[in-house]
């Protein structure tokens, strides 16, 4: 079997991610691949991590990309801070949470859940009291749920984690780049994302941070860490001034997400935190008009990722199917417990604008008149919004 | 401080890989992104897959590409296959040997060294021995040590594991594509490989296949896999006809891997090696008409990687950095042991060419007479090997 080339459409991407990316990035991808001990490629390195110090928020020395995707970036946290038989806390209100604790379990910790409903954030009391009733010395919490869309508030579980003199980890890869972070504001200990979320690059890279409290702990392990791949110990040697070989990096995906934090820098955090959230604001005005439920409440939702219930009637997968086959637009399902009740449409990146809040109502509103719902416009109310 | 574009020079890469990649698969890299779940972007899996089954010549149904570098590759078949305290025997010829060793150890396995001297094959009656004393059923061995240049018989170790009902985990980073691995002619277990080396795509990929008896050791497994990015059985249920969401893979690097591959296809295996094969001792040949030493004894040199002993009076670094300014021609240094004392030249995939040979070799000659030392031209001899 010969196989031809490969022309995938041009999707636009307005789903939990990957995001749409800018052609600046992509051509970036493809400059000459270099040596991954090349100087040159070493200097490519220094601005990666100096623009990632940016989008974290941070002065943290060690801050760089996973080779991988945002799990390699999750596991890249767990595998290098716990050890086994550690109690740690876990926020779980959504899928990743529970990824969370999977692989928690699945290194040898003591993970104690801290539930919230989906689409609720955690309580901080909770976590109190499980601090209060544990020896865990590391809390994990997810800031921007991916599975259901919620934002969680890390103030005051970062003050009871200081309080503690523990370890907070955050998952923030719905939320980098689209919403303040603060790793440094925060004390946060280790902060990991994605490539392809809120920084619009293509899928392949996990940006972490580690502070100096989290290295303190790594260094002070009983026990090795048991991934080689991902012990930070190891890669900071590489990432860090010995730049002794460590694996062979992903060339071009440096590339890549060098120019798409370029494009973070030159439109800068504030100002791409309020695009985010008024474009987030748009579309949750024109779906409210159109009559539509949001799954999560108004102070609790990201600005990178709405969901929307499924209304009465609707077919779940045949909308979806209608808006990718007809729209070439792309939104998620639901995960897990909440597959086929919500839709997750992500504004992320060079995805928030409002050309594509304009277009995915109406295209919303096209496929579900298809489904016999005929729900009226939500444009006036989102351009309301624009123009307010 | 604003950073500008980024613009790497054209390097020759004739290191130890990444190698040289075609303007077609850069090309490919830069289609339009599509989401991990996208059915066009199933079909370009699929594709892969396929693909990838002709370079590993197997029927293995579980065959895809880690989401991470070869190294990554490497952790991917032994977290999955070993447990802890469980005997494994590892082949340790180099640099790589050691690394399976020491990631053996950090999973708790019992990991027995079979040594050899740097420079010289495994000795498969050293395996016969250790399999005899001890519990181990999986052998590791590197095919291709890209530490030393020296390409392991892996016939004679594959029959004695077989002979054990064993389980052989074959590392070919720096073989597939280049040289016959023959994954199930051999009866090999689990082999894997990086994308950036005979297969000439960009690092951050690591194909890899497993046999029906290494998934059926895994499903067996009294402890869970430690790693939940690794783990076959999660991966395999998204790679396989499941489709269920596991993490999101590196999609541009998926196209720029299946372009890869289909020029691997319309080349031909049986083609590309000879190509391989046939460079390689062009280089030999002029190598050793320049009074070169050669590392590694004729009947165990890769063909995609050809290693040098620095001679007596040039300064190691000096020449490479010559290479690298003046010529824009990468190579690669000795690793661990063998630092300053060896060059390691690799014609890999695209980089695996006559003109290639022939450049290198006037360069070379260039940097050593910059040395004070004249060795004469290799030029005649290479030429020679190709119009024999």
């Amino acid at each position: 079997m010969m196989l031809s080339e490969f022309h995938p459409p041009h999707r636009l991407l307005l789903g939990p991610g990957p995001s749409p990316v800018e052609d600046r990035v992509l051509r970036a991808m493809i400059a000459p691949v270099l040596g991954h001990l090349d100087p040159v490629f070493l200097s490519c390195m220094n601005d990666v991590q100096h623009l990632l110090r940016y989008v974290f928020e941070t002065q943290n020395r060690v801050t760089f990309p996973v080779s991988g995707t945002g799990s390699a970036g999750m596991e890249a946290a767990l595998v290098n801070l716990l050890e086994p038989d550690e109690d740690v806390i876990i926020g779980i209100h959504g899928f990743f949470g529970e990824r969370m604790y999977e692989m928690a379990t699945r290194l040898g910790a003591r993970p104690i859940r801290v539930e919230a409903e989906w689409g609720r954030p955690l309580d901080e009391r909770q976590i109190r009291a499980a601090l209060e009733r544990s020896r865990a010395r590391i809390v994990c919490v997810v800031h921007a749920e991916t599975s259901t869309g919620v934002w969680q508030p890390l103030e005051p579980i970062a003050r009871l984690v200081a309080e503690r003199e523990g370890i907070l980890i955050v998952d923030a890869v719905t939320s980098l780049g689209g919403h303040p972070v603060g790793v440094d504001r925060l004390g946060i200990g280790v902060c990991y994302s994605g490539s392809q979320k809120a920084l619009s690059c293509p899928p392949g890279l996990a940006p972490i941070t580690f502070s100096e409290a989290a290295l303190e702990k790594v260094r002070r392990r009983k026990t090795p860490v048991p991934s080689w791949y991902l012990d930070v110990s190891l890669i900071e040697r590489y990432w860090g001034s010995e730049r002794s070989y460590h694996h062979t990096a992903p060339i071009n995906m440096n590339y890549a997400l060098r120019e798409a934090l370029r494009i973070v820098a030159e439109e800068g955090l504030e100002s791409r935190w309020q695009r985010h959230e008024r474009n987030a604001r748009a579309l949750w005005a024109g779906l409210e008009a159109m009559g539509l439920q949001l799954f999560v409440p108004r102070e609790y939702r990201l600005w990178t990722l709405t969901t929307i219930r499924v209304p009465e009637g609707a077919d779940d997968a045949r909308v979806r199917a209608r808006l990718l086959d007809e729209f070439n637009i792309e939104i998620g399902g639901g995960l897990g417990p909440l597959r086929g009740k919500i839709w997750r449409v992500g504004l992320m990146g060079a995805g928030s604008t409002r050309r594509n809040v304009l277009l995915f109502l109406s295209a919303l509103e096209s496929a579900l008149r298809r489904e016999g719902i005929r729900c009226g416009s939500g444009i006036a109310a989102a351009l309301d919004v624009y123009e307010a």
